[in-house]
């Protein structure tokens, strides 16, 4: 029997300036009424940037040891985070579904534990060059998806548009990488692909110059192009090649500016991960 | 067979200042761990208002020439609407669920359009004396509530957590009565009980005057009663009558500045409209 996850589609769209989210739904729309089952998971980080400047509290950022950054999420940053992430970017994309006829519904990972994992609290940073700890932050990483709860949604005719927070194990809610949650969703549902759409055409070997696409790398043979990767890049292209070993058809990078984002991913541009 | 549905309670609990929502989560956690089903249906005005000012959008409301008023909706009050009903509050109150180890499920009423009712573009208001008409509004009234998705929600142990906006028959995100929102709920699940809590002990004869408490009404001597009710209390009354006509056990107006509000309200303690 042909159940309703067969050749699941996990679409991730980024938060930065530029994207075309009207043209990611309508695509979404399209393929969503032809059949394709899709789960869509979303950021909202320079609208989060811009309201936290809006209320005085402007954002912070702290530099791992190992050169990536993070939000640091006091309570009042994870508040703001709320508003944009769960209040205004999901339910404008859930209204943008609901104009095409498309019933879907939004979810944090808060609600249902849809993403959950443990919160820490403790950071390290670096500055001034001295490693410091950040202590009593909001954030964490996503370990477990509630599938039971997405495939009820799923079988029911029900699009599931997610987005951070997570849940930590004690119910609270936590900042989390959005990236890595729609990979663990990818994961749980054996998805056929699981597509990164963002502000840029996919990979790039020269990162902002968009002519060194890198068009495909084997996830075998992610360690060679390690050497490419810096900071953001290299996660992306571990998370994508762990993905891939964890049973995801594919892992694309794509472009997020143009109209029919997602089917241009599935017809083979931007950056394949197999 | 006795279903999950069977004595649930809806609960509507305000958003002016001085609600004490810790206690009204630690009052329904507490009655769903004991078997008891619920739906909790929020607003959050008080919090709308600070965050319009603080955006340099401050809040409008017209008066109706019935005497009732409304929040104007343009599209930028809408999203700061959303961003405050769906994002802040709503994650507030599944977080303080989650805590507690109750699986909450937040969703606005767009969310598979749990609430769904006509946009109301053209609203008639009066202004020095004249009778004007405001178009474009992001506003109309339930009138359809998803009961399947909420008895899917309930039957698989989810708690529902539910806010405006709601969703108009074209898909739009509009401003809606949560009072309204509730009882179509209440009546749709044929509720035991609807308990709306606020920042006073109920129905007030002379209002703001907390000792002139009206203890009961019959539904059927709603008329009578409606001599002391002036524009808002008018609209709750009214409403409640409406709502125990359509089948709703009783509606009780209580007080969410207590501890136990909801079991007080059960007890008998506010204003009960059986």
């Amino acid at each position: 029997m042909r159940g309703v996850e067969d050749g699941l589609i996990v679409v991730k769209v980024g938060g930065a300036e530029g994207i075309n989210y009207e043209a990611v739904v309508e695509d979404a729309a399209r393929l969503w009424k032809e059949g394709t089952r899709l789960i869509l998971v979303h950021g909202a980080s320079a609208e989060t940037n811009k309201l936290a400047e809006a209320l005085g509290h402007p954002p912070k950022f702290l530099t791992h040891p190992g050169g990536m950054t993070s939000r640091l999420t006091d309570r009042k940053t994870l508040e703001i985070f709320e508003m944009v992430y769960a209040g205004k970017m999901n339910k404008y994309l859930v209204e943008l579904f609901q104009r095409r006829g498309v019933n879907a519904v939004g979810m944090s990972g808060l609600d249902g534990r849809i993403f959950e994992g443990k919160r820490k609290k403790a950071i390290k940073y670096v500055e001034n060059g001295k490693v410091k700890i950040h202590r009593g932050d909001y954030s964490g990483s996503v370990e477990r998806v509630n599938k039971e709860l997405l495939s009820l949604l799923l079988e029911h005719g029900y699009l599931p548009v997610l987005t951070p927070p997570a849940a930590s194990f004690e119910g609270e809610a936590i900042n989390t990488d959005g990236d890595v949650a729609a990979a663990r969703v990818a994961e749980a549902f054996q998805a056929r692909a699981l597509i990164y759409l963002s502000n840029v055409p996919g990979l790039l070997k020269n990162f902002p110059d968009e002519d060194s696409l890198i068009p495909e790398i084997p996830a075998a043979e992610v360690e060679r192009y390690m050497a490419f990767a810096e900071g953001r890049m290299k996660k992306k292209v571990l998370g994508a090649a762990e993905a891939v070993r964890a049973g995801v058809g594919r892992v694309v990078f794509a472009d997020a500016r143009k109209d029919r984002p997602i089917a241009r991913a599935l017809a083979g541009e931007g950056t394949q991960i197999h």
